[in-house]
């Protein structure tokens, strides 16, 4: 069967999904996106996804492209369209079409573009084994809160990882601090057990999982901390991991080719693994 | 006439111009570009654009869609087919469309877009008036050397100008440090009479009228000091110009609202306009 994406009004084949070379999210980055997990033929967490949509949206004064219920309609009639049950699919708004120019148009109209992929959940070997990070200068801009196209940072971080044979590219700010993965949250486990992830703030990104980890390790008992930690700090830490949509909950287990603890996921992590497997199985919160 | 743009090796009706949802120029900002006057049907010092594109891209790690010879040819014959005299070419070249991922396809190719588009000289008017400028943070990321469609933080400084209703935005460093406009680069002529510009590195682009201006100043008797400069420094100058392919020379005379010595055009850039417009009239150098 032929995939199918949405594009600006029209359902059509993928291969022939297209945006206008003016499209200012071509030229400019000017544009918003997301990528939402699907369960059993449903989205997953929709809401917080949508929650965070129009907080990118109203950042950057982007008329949303419709309504909440209209989008979830049409994400639902993509999965339809695609018989996909597992997988994830992709949003994408900008400020549309233009005669080039750096302000805003006088009369914009939105662009929306949704494309559905088909995929199961992350390998369990990745649970197994952990992966590598790669610690690298955060050269990004100073408003990483929104979730903009404007990845090209990203982009080089999650190469410049790979190259170095990691999975991923945790960025560290000026002062020492580690802000985010290029595409993921970054966590550590303290010595007394505590979950510590960086406090939102325009430097990271709200994820999604993050969100979820937070009320699912509460209810765990176990005590998150917000703030800051240094890459010195993670190195040290008894556990590390990372999470995102596509990855769950993934443990670190090197940084920069140096093992964290004994170089295995550790217990806590794994435990908060099982609960967001648990939270995802039940398609998480308020999924249309 | 309608307008032609060339897409990808085909030249196709502009309306029609369109790039497929998966181009990482769309989804990641992960391209460059360059906008080249064009003078009595030939470009306009085409070979330091090219010298610039090939820079970035190098820096990018993407590969050349084609040699700088057939790109001259291209971009000759999108003239041609549009029967363009006077106006800009505008081209994009972006890593191309591949599966949705951050780190580089393994066979990435690079997709090649150019426009065309009518247009004079900027209108005398600007240069008689001057124009405002408004000092915003530089709130982008640490690479503004490279070309890119990462141009978002430009697109949202231009537009809180025009908001505060001036012409351009020039963005200032956490030290207090004018950098360059949103699309722009910024000078200020001193108590000396000297030209002052911010020094080539990471924070400002290299533009190519900054770059032509040096030499025709030098040629005047003109000293030409390059050196990061205030805020303050810029306020209280005796003259402010901004300069771009599209605003040749164009004198600043308000920055936030007051004026720049006495709130007219001064000498100094009067001169320098006047060794632009000559230079442009003889079409630059070096331009097929």
């Amino acid at each position: 069967m032929s995939r199918i994406a949405y594009v600006n009004g029209l359902y059509v084949p993928f291969e022939s999904a297209a945006v206008h070379v003016e499209d200012r999210g071509y030229q400019f980055a000017d544009g918003v996106y997301e990528v939402i997990a699907v369960h059993k033929g449903r989205m997953v967490d929709a809401d917080p996804h949508f929650d965070r949509l129009w907080r990118s949206l109203a950042e950057l004064s982007i008329d949303p492209a419709m309504s909440r219920e209209a989008l979830a309609h049409v994400l639902l009639e993509t999965l339809r369209r695609n018989r996909l049950r597992e997988g994830i699919l992709y949003l994408q708004m900008t400020r549309g079409v233009a005669k080039r120019d750096h302000g805003f148009p006088k009369e914009p109209r939105t662009a929306l573009v949704i494309t559905a992929r088909r995929g199961g959940r992350p390998s369990p070997k990745g649970m197994e084994d952990g992966v590598e990070v790669l610690m690298v200068p955060d050269i990004r801009w100073d408003r990483c809160n929104i979730k903009s196209v404007s990845l090209l940072p990203n982009v080089l971080a999650k190469q410049a990882a790979r190259e170095g044979g990691a999975f991923e590219a945790w960025q560290v700010d000026k002062d020492g601090f580690v802000t985010e993965g290029s595409s993921t949250n970054a966590w550590i486990v303290d010595g007394d057990g505590n979950l510590v992830t960086r406090q939102l703030e325009s430097a990271i990104l709200s994820g999604i999982i993050r969100l979820v980890l937070q009320d699912l390790a509460a209810s765990a008992g176990i005590k998150v901390i917000e703030r800051a930690f240094t890459a010195d700090e993670a190195r040290d830490a008894s556990e590390a991991f990372l999470t995102s949509t596509t990855s769950f909950v993934l443990p670190v287990v090197r940084i920069d080719g140096e093992p964290i603890g004994d170089g295995l996921p550790g217990p806590v992590t794994k435990k908060l693994r099982e609960l967001y497997d648990g939270h995802f199985e039940g398609r998480g919160r308020n999924s249309p």
